[in-house]
C-alpha cells in the first residue's frame, strides 16, 4: 500500500512534440503493456543521466554511446527484463532493437535510446520487442502519458505521473513526467526510470546541467533501502514547441527571464515523481522527509540526511512509531562530518522538539512524541547549528513487509 | 538463536596480572550481574580504541582523557545504562565512579577507565555503581573471565569469550578476551565492548599499533546492520608476567622473535570475538564471510566487502536462501571502486561459482546453488581480478526477526 497522497494529477498536460506509444509485446508476461516508446519531434533537445553503478545494464552502456553521436528521436523502453548481467549478447540484442526501430522510422540508429527494466541476468527477448514495434508506432499519441506510466511499471503498485504548467511573458509552458521504481533497486528488478518532457525551448548544454541539478534534488535524494540500481536512467526532453514562433524565448542561460519559472515547474515534477517512488517503497508504511539545516556545506547536510535515511535502526523505529532519538543522533554522529559537535544539534519531528544539547529536549513529552510518530508523514528536521547550508532526503520506514517482499521475491 | 559454533572455550586461560570482579549492583535491573571490574598489575601496558561516532557517550569522552595522563590500573564497566546523550551530568557521574574506585584502591583517578553499555539517554545510577564497588573488589579473581563476559551482556544471547596460548623460545604466552555486542548498535543499547589481555610483555607504543591493526581485522570488519555505536570500545592489556624474569622478551618491534606468534594468538582471539558478535547478531540465521580478493588496494577490497555486507537486498536474499547473484554484483558495482570492470569479476559461494564475466556462470546449476545457500555458514568469495590485495568482512543475513527485535524493543 503506497503512503499518503499518490493521486494521479487531474490534468496531465500533453507536451507538444512528444508522442507516446504503448503495447503488450510479451517480453516476459502475456497480456500486459510492457513496451513504451517516446517519439520526439525534430529540434527537440534531450539530456540524460544514468546510474553510477559500475555493474550497469546493456541498454545503459549502449545509450551512453548513442547520445554522443545523435540527438535522440525515439526512446524505447521495455519492462520484464533488465538486460543486465547479460554481457556481449545483451549489448547486441539492445542494438538490434534500436536498429529495427531506426529502420522503420528512417532515423539514425544512434537516435534511438534503449531502456530496459525487470529481471537481471536473463536473455532479453529482443524478437518480441522488434515484433511489437509496429503496434507501438501505430499507437503513438500525445495523451498516452498515463498509459505509458502503467506500461513501464514492474512491481510498482501505482503509476507515477506528475504534471505542471506555468505562464511567463505570454508563453504557456507545460511539464509532464512519468517514473517507475519502488526500491532504490528491485530484487532482480532493476529499478528507477524517469522521463520528463517540457515544451520549453532549452539550449542542449543548459538542459544537461538543469537535469543534473534536478536529479540531485529529486531522484538522487531518495532512499528506500540504500541499494543502487544497475539500470537507473532519467531523461529530460525539451521540444521548444511552446514558443516555436518566438526567437527570444530560447532559454540559453540561468539569467534568461523564463528560466526560473520553467525550472520551478520542472522541479515540482521531478520532486513529485521522486517522492512517489518513496511513497510506493517496498513495504513502506511511512513517508519521511529528512531535512538537514545549519550545515557548513550542502554535502555535509546530504551526508547527515542519508546517514539517517539509510539507518536500519532509525527506519525500524519509525515503523514502530518509536521516537527513538538515540538512534537518530547516533546516525548523525557517524555521518562522517568533520568536527561535528552533537551537543549543538537540535532534532525536531514536525514541530515537536525531540533533542537538544546532545540529549532529550527538556520540553519533550511522550504524548506529543507518540502523536507525531503515529502520523503517516513525518518531517525529521535536524539543525546542525554550524552554518547556513541545507539539504533534504526522502525516505520510508523499514517494515516486516520489506523483508517479506525481498526474501520471498523470486523472478 | 546464535548461528553455528558459539561454544565457550574448553580452557579459558587465566592471565597473570589480570583479576576480574563481578557483582550485581542494580544499575538498572535487580539480581543480575551488571558491574564488572578489571584490575591490572603495575607495569601492565594497555591500549584503547574507541568509537568514531561524533555522538559518543560520556564514559568514552572521559576515558579518552584518562589514558592521556595515566597508565590504566582499573577498568570499570556497567551494563543497563550507556550514559550516552546525557551531557555534562553524564560526564560528572562517570567521573564520580572513577574517583570512588580510585579512592578505595589508592590509584590516580586517571588510572580508572569507565565503560557503560545499555540504554541511551537516561541518567546513570552512579550511586548504585559506587555502592557496588566493594563487592566487586571483594570478588576479584583471575578466573572470572566467564562471569565477566556474562556480566557485560545486555541483550546478547550468549557470553563471548576466546582464549589462546602459544609457546616461543621457552616462554608460554596466554591470550584471553571477552566481548559483548549483538548489532553494530543496539536499539538504544550501545553496543560493542571488547577486553583482551595477554601476559606477554609489549612496549606501550607497539601495543597501540597492534591493537589498531587487530581491531581493523576483527571488530572493524563486522557488520550486522551497518549502524555504528556511541559506546564502542576495545582495550588490549599486556601484563608482561609470562616473561617477567627475562629482559630479552620485551616485545618492542615487529622484528622481535616473539612478535609473530603472540600477534597470531591475539589475532585468533580478536577474530573469534568479532565473529561471535556476528553469530549473535540480531535476528541472524546465517553467518556470512565476505572475502574479496584481486583488488588493487586493501581499502577497495574492504569497500566492496562492506557494500555487499551492508546491502539489505543481499542480506534478505541470504535469509531467503536465494542465490541472487544480481544483487551481489549490483552491490559490488556501487562500492565506488574507480574503473572497476564488472565483466572480470568472479563470485563464488563456497566452492560453487555463481558469476563470471558479469553474468551467471556457465557451470552454475540451481541445485548446487540451493545447496550452498541452505547452509548456516557461507563464504562469498569475490575476485576483482585487478590486483593482489584482499580483505574480509563478517556479516549475517537480514531476517523478519531483525525488524521485530528493533521495532518491538523499547527500553
Amino acid at each position: 500500500m503506497p503512503v499518503g497522497n499518490v493521486q494521479i494529477p487531474e490534468t496531465i498536460h500533453v507536451i507538444d512534440g512528444v508522442r507516446i506509444g504503448v503495447t503488450a509485446a510479451g517480453v516476459r508476461y502475456k497480456n500486459r503493456d510492457d513496451l513504451v516508446m517516446f517519439e520526439l519531434d525534430k529540434h527537440s533537445n534531450s539530456a540524460v543521466v544514468t546510474t553510477k553503478n559500475a555493474f550497469c545494464a546493456a541498454p545503459v552502456r549502449l545509450l551512453r554511446q548513442h547520445v554522443k553521436y545523435a540527438i535522440p528521436r525515439y526512446l524505447l523502453i521495455n519492462t520484464g527484463n533488465a538486460n543486465a548481467g547479460t554481457g556481449q549478447d545483451g549489448l547486441a540484442r539492445a542494438l538490434d532493437t534500436c536498429q529495427a526501430l531506426a529502420k522503420k522510422t528512417g532515423v539514425a540508429t544512434d537516435a534511438v535510446l534503449p531502456f530496459s527494466t525487470g529481471v537481471i541476468g536473463e536473455t532479453l527477448n529482443s524478437n518480441a520487442i522488434i515484433a511489437g514495434l509496429d503496434k507501438a508506432l501505430g499507437n503513438l499519441a500525445a495523451d498516452n502519458w498515463l498509459a505509458g506510466a502503467n506500461g513501464i511499471r514492474t512491481t510498482d503498485t501505482i503509476p507515477k505521473v506528475a504534471s505542471e504548467r506555468c505562464t511567463v511573458d505570454g508563453v504557456s509552458y507545460h511539464v509532464t513526467g512519468m517514473a517507475k521504481g519502488s526500491g532504490m533497486i528491485r530484487p532482480n528488478m532493476a529499478t528507477m526510470l524517469g522521463y520528463v518532457a517540457t515544451d520549453a525551448s532549452i539550449d542542449a548544454k543548459l538542459l544537461q546541467s538543469m537535469l543534473n541539478e534536478l536529479a540531485d534534488q529529486s531522484f538522487n535524494r531518495i532512499s528506500v533501502d540504500g541499494d543502487m540500481s544497475t539500470n537507473d536512467c532519467c531523461v529530460l526532453m525539451a521540444t521548444g514547441k511552446a514558443s516555436a514562433n518566438r526567437e527570444d524565448s530560447v532559454i540559453d542561460s540561468c539569467d534568461h527571464p523564463h528560466y526560473q519559472p520553467v525550472f520551478a515547474a520542472l522541479q515540482a515534477v521531478f520532486v513529485r515523481l521522486a517522492q512517489l517512488i518513496v511513497r510506493d517503497g517496498e513495504g513502506a508504511t511511512k513517508f519521511i522527509t529528512v531535512q538537514v539545516r545549519g550545515g557548513k556545506t550542502t554535502q555535509e547536510c546530504c551526508d547527515v540526511a542519508y546517514a539517517v535515511a539509510h539507518s536500519p535502526l532509525v527506519k525500524t523505529a519509525f515503523f514502530a512509531s518509536d521516537p527513538n532519538w538515540g538512534r537518530i543522533l547516533a546516525a548523525v554522529g557517524y555521518a562522517g562530518v568533520d568536527g561535528l559537535d552533537t551537543d549543538n544539534i537540535t532534532v525536531k519531528l514536525d514541530d515537536v522538539t525531540l533533542c537538544e544539547h546532545g540529549g532529550l529536549a527538556a520540553s519533550y513529552n511522550e504524548a506529543a512524541g507518540k502523536a507525531v510518530m503515529s502520523q503517516e508523514e513525518i518531517v525529521i528536521d535536524i539543525d546542525l547549528a554550524r552554518g547556513d547550508a541545507s539539504d533534504t532526503v526522502y525516505t520510508c520506514d523499514l517494515s516486516y513487509d520489506y523483508v517479506k517482499i525481498n526474501a520471498d521475491y523470486r523472478s
